[in-house]
């Protein structure tokens, strides 16, 4: 059996988007597993399954465009993704499925509405930040310091630090926060230029490690360090993506989405068997 | 512009076969680079152009099949590759284009013939291996012990440890090898089990670190270990290859290898100026 994918990347987090609006495909962890392997599969971060919201009755909301089935790369159901769900609007885009440059997406964390805003560039509502009012200490090898927890609504904690600081972070391991989040949190190391309306972040993401990018983790720094609305720049590893405040206290994330390769994979190439023996 | 490849692997090493027979592609660094990039690209450990020998008259013998132009993921050239060719003789086949189950494939390394053993397996010619007389000492971590210079051409050391041994290697840095050979090498870490004819191993190489599977290092330990002739059998993390000897003191390689995924690169959408600022 041969599947049609596309492999694409937002700030060099990269998914595959796997056509299926008619919901016939069953997509078992195995499977995700085996096609994200970077060596004996495709390789990604993530798979973002493309249905439309009627076959997905349980959770997609039904005014929505169309159902974003977004997996990790370990199988497991994820609920939204920022740089993922820009990646899902570059395939619509491409595809030919935007009315008017613009579409309603149901994911498993509510309904987002996605614009394009330029060439390979989106614009995401990802909703209001909750920013914490106790701060926490986050340890990460020397350093010992203080951050803010926010909601995007997955957990974050942010923590302000000096670019001598950022460079020479070690996030091989997972900071330790005092008191952790019950679910564990992502933790954000960032560099504010104020005057600039500029920031500069390197993320450490539950249960993954380093990564080169985390849309809500930069939705959760501007929700930080911007004291007032308007629009800030966020470097992250992967590239650079701007978030801006809406009028009623909303965040809108916009960066670059690029479908690199369609893809025809070989189910029968995969190996599943071996996948479930490691 | 669209570049069509074939994404596939052996014992998870993995390539993408880019199919050039008449010799019109222009492959730089830059491009292999962006193009093995596993998040911004496609993501390979190497890329294998087919190309007809007569359109790569600086390298390729005329009297082969075909040429396999090999680029490592970091762009550089590279010679030749146990795992690599198989998975190009497994695209070979896959487009009709083996004769008899047979391929002269010309590397930068010599002429190997390539044969179709079986579902998804494929037996190389690997040439006969150079085993140096003198022992050299090899430290990783807390183990000291002594090893054997192999060239297959490739230089490899080929030491032989415990099972407790194997388990335990951290290999997250390189070995030392005194004296180290002008170039490096890549060092193999074996358990013999000679009753049954087996081995296992795991495999630091030079440049790259540990990785899941070497072909010219499991020929480079049967080399070593097996004093008689024969076949035997090599487990390395990502697979089993069988190693046999020739009549005239070669070893040929037979192992699997499966394209998993035909591919359609949108040239325009790789991030090559982004590639060369990293």
């Amino acid at each position: 059996m041969t599947l049609r994918a596309h492999k694409g990347h937002g700030t060099e987090n990269d998914f595959l988007v796997i056509p299926d609006l008619d919901g016939h495909l069953e997509l078992d962890d195995v499977a995700v597993r085996a096609l994200c392997d970077r060596r004996a599969g495709v390789g990604a971060d993530g798979i973002l399954r493309a249905v439309r919201p009627e076959h997905e009755s349980d959770w997609a909301d039904p005014g929505a465009d169309f159902a974003m089935d977004f997996r990790n790369a370990d199988g497991s159901v994820g609920e939204m993704c920022g740089n993922g769900v820009r990646v899902f609007a570059a395939y619509l885009e491409r595809a030919g499925l935007l009315r008017a440059g613009q579409a309603r997406i149901a994911t498993r964390g509510g309904v987002h509405t996605v614009t394009v805003a330029g060439p390979d560039t989106f614009t995401v509502d990802m909703g209001a930040p909750r920013v914490h009012p106790d701060v926490v200490k986050v340890r990460t090898g020397e350093l010992v310091v203080t951050g803010t927890p926010v909601d995007m609504p997955n957990p974050h904690v942010v923590v302000a630090v000096s670019a001598e600081q950022l460079a020479g972070l070690d996030l091989s391991e997972p900071p330790t926060v005092e008191p952790a989040g019950p679910a564990g949190q992502n933790v954000e190391f960032v560099v504010r230029d104020g005057a600039r309306r500029r920031a500069r972040m390197r993320v450490h993401e539950r249960g993954v490690g380093e990564t080169r990018s985390c849309g809500t983790g930069i939705c959760a720094v501007v929700a930080v360090l911007a004291e007032d609305t308007g629009a800030w720049e966020v470097a992250v590893p992967g590239g650079v993506c701007d978030v801006a405040w809406t009028d009623d206290g909303g965040l809108l994330l916009t960066g670059p989405a690029v479908i690199i390769a369609d893809l025809d994979i070989d189910l029968a190439g995969l190996d599943v068997s071996g996948e479930l023996e490691r």
